[in-house]
């Protein structure tokens, strides 16, 4: 049962090893499957070296496994709480990356303060307001796909496919798994060069020009970053 | 005597030299055969390179060595203490990590601020309080022990199985030896990880509510992180 | 065409990724043959993993492809008018190294602050003035290269082969690709020093005497340094 | 001639760049033969990777290449300074490591503030004072050897194997080219943890008797650090 969903989920989940992203087994990906609303994802605290594409876990959007033999991750509720409320998500990953993780440990959102960050994020990257003790003592990994999906009031996840989650760390998400390590590989970077550039200069401010322009030239009508498709 | 511990404890030193915990000859593990009361550790001061399994050295919990040609590591009287205070244990790690080394010199315990701590950890990780003339003076490792417990005065030690000696660096420990080294590689990256939090924020809180929530679900009764055992 | 070229600007961007000075597709690198006036460089937005010399691109002073099936690098109009602006330039490379970008990002010079600077760089790393809106909004990349020239007025730009692009990353320069790289690494290693440095000693002030004696011993009429061409 | 101190002096020279203490054509080592009074020294600007033993240059404590067919290190006239002021060193190593580095430009000595220093370094490392014009314009480099004395007067060089030249970066010293290494290795390792600890806790201090401890338990005449010579 979507067996290239599950192989393309792995390869997703061993990349965030290699790209220094996870130690241990902390990390999770999924991707969703649009037409059957079903999503794969990996299983709870299981080492990566051995992991193999049949070990992925199938649920359904409720999160009831449909397929497999271990148990989903457990920020399985969070991954399918993205999946519904933002409808163009294709694949969410969940890392603890050192710097994102520090920012959203310091309860501040990233500012987006060069065209590094603004080559993929439009916006700031947003950190989640405080969860209340209900939130956490009931139904918590859904209750933190809720906080998330409050962050994004008003603006288009797909332009900053990325969020702190306070005093935890980042989640990223995009068009398919690999694209939403993608944007967790870079998220990481603008991370450590926000804390950088801060204790560098505190009061720092972009122009508002240069986000439109890099971020126009890359995602919108007119772009002409890379090939021609 | 005792060779499938020298296996498992030479094992555990050679995986911190793996995840860059330690470098040189710095750094040494530990574990008891709670049968015998009787420990097995690294030898003092030999390069990682060629070292073998026979290498080991077998002392009792008074620190007479008992197997083994070589001396004993000269932080031996430290891990003897912890297994004698604290009953639980099973392996016990050092090591002069750079970032828990930092916060030990900065006299500074690391303070619980994100999930990734209190996945492990449950509490601060407390700093030793600063050792008399009369303890570095005599028996001072036994002493380093000794300041060690005092530090856990009224906590569970397996709850938070870390903690900073003062001017010195980490020591860790666990159910086994590579629980220990496992406990090294988290302590490490938490306090990697708190060292660009409060440079973020140098008034930065926690929500206990999330700390209860994430080590409940790991540790707690009902757990339920990673697969059924 | 321009085969020998090509091949060099392809191992020059090959270096930028061992080095660690550029991830995913980031970064590029290029050089000019004086005699015909024709400049190569790399292609826009592929993947380094399987990039081959016929990839490049020979484009003209003016920004016409006369060689090549893919399009130029997004910042070719900026390389160019580095070409045209600075006669002795023989190869370009831009990054978003991290420190380097953070300066950048801070909107600060990298300031002279020892000899591992002065070895290379003469003066400061300059950073350039803010664009204006009309300079964005029309010919971004050409007027890139306009405010890195303006940064240069009255100074050698081969005595100082590096700039910084406010909000955005570095630029440097040198006599070849390879040289140009040369730089890069360098000048991510200098701004990675004096980030440090600053955090240690705010007020820091370099030694006049020993800029002249470093750049001099190694750059000037009477260089000592190195093998005997 | 010196083929076997050759051998030594090219491995250790490649160590600096397997420990990551360089990059380019930077650091150099040599060792003396205090018999003959002669100095094995890297050559000056060659790259590592095509090294060979033949390449090391022979000199006399006055800087007379009395072996070789390159140039000795731009550095030799401060490695011979070193050699004819402290009778009992046997090797010398100079590095641009980052840290180390970092703090010779802040102009700051690094401070005693753990274990871990005082395990290798009994006092805190020194860095020279400003050095004038004069020394600058002549004899530069042997000027330098002068500075680094004049800031071990009164201390003993061989408990503090280490210095930072103000404004330009650390020289490391001990009873063989290997030792040498060793400690420049340890001295980026705690100039790294102090600059981490420094932010922590600026006001942080060190407890003497402990540097006492730990500093006489390795090197002092009861030393019991380490197997039986």
């Amino acid at each position: 049962m979507l067996e290239e969903l599950k192989r393309e989920v792995l390869d997703a989940n061993l990349e965030l090893v290699r790209r220094n992203l996870v130690i241990l087994t902390w990390g999770n990906v999924s991707a969703i499957d649009r037409k059957t609303g079903l999503v794969v994802i990996k299983p709870s605290g299981v080492e990566y070296d051995n992991m193999t594409a049949d070990d992925m876990v199938v649920v359904d959007l409720d999160g009831n496994v449909v397929d497999g033999t271990l148990r989903p991750s457990s920020d399985t509720p969070t991954h399918l709480a993205i999946y519904r409320r933002f409808a163009d998500v294709g694949g969410v990953v969940h890392t603890h990356s050192t710097y994102a993780t520090a920012w959203a440990q310091a309860g501040r959102a990233i500012p987006n303060i060069g065209t590094t960050h603004a080559d993929t994020f439009y916006c700031d990257i947003p950190c989640t307001e405080e969860m209340t003790r209900e939130q956490i003592e009931s139904a918590y990994e859904a209750a933190t796909g809720d906080v998330i999906a409050d962050a994004f009031e008003g603006m288009n996840p797909m332009h900053t496919p990325a969020v702190l989650v306070k005093h935890h760390g980042p989640f990223t998400w995009g068009k398919s798994a690999h694209d939403a390590v993608h944007n967790a590989v870079i998220l990481e970077e603008v991370a450590r060069m926000a804390s950088i550039t801060v204790a560098l200069n505190p009061s720092v401010e972009m122009n508002p020009d240069l986000v439109e322009k890099h971020y126009e030239r890359k995602h919108g009508a007119n772009a002409y970053y890379g090939q021609k498709k």
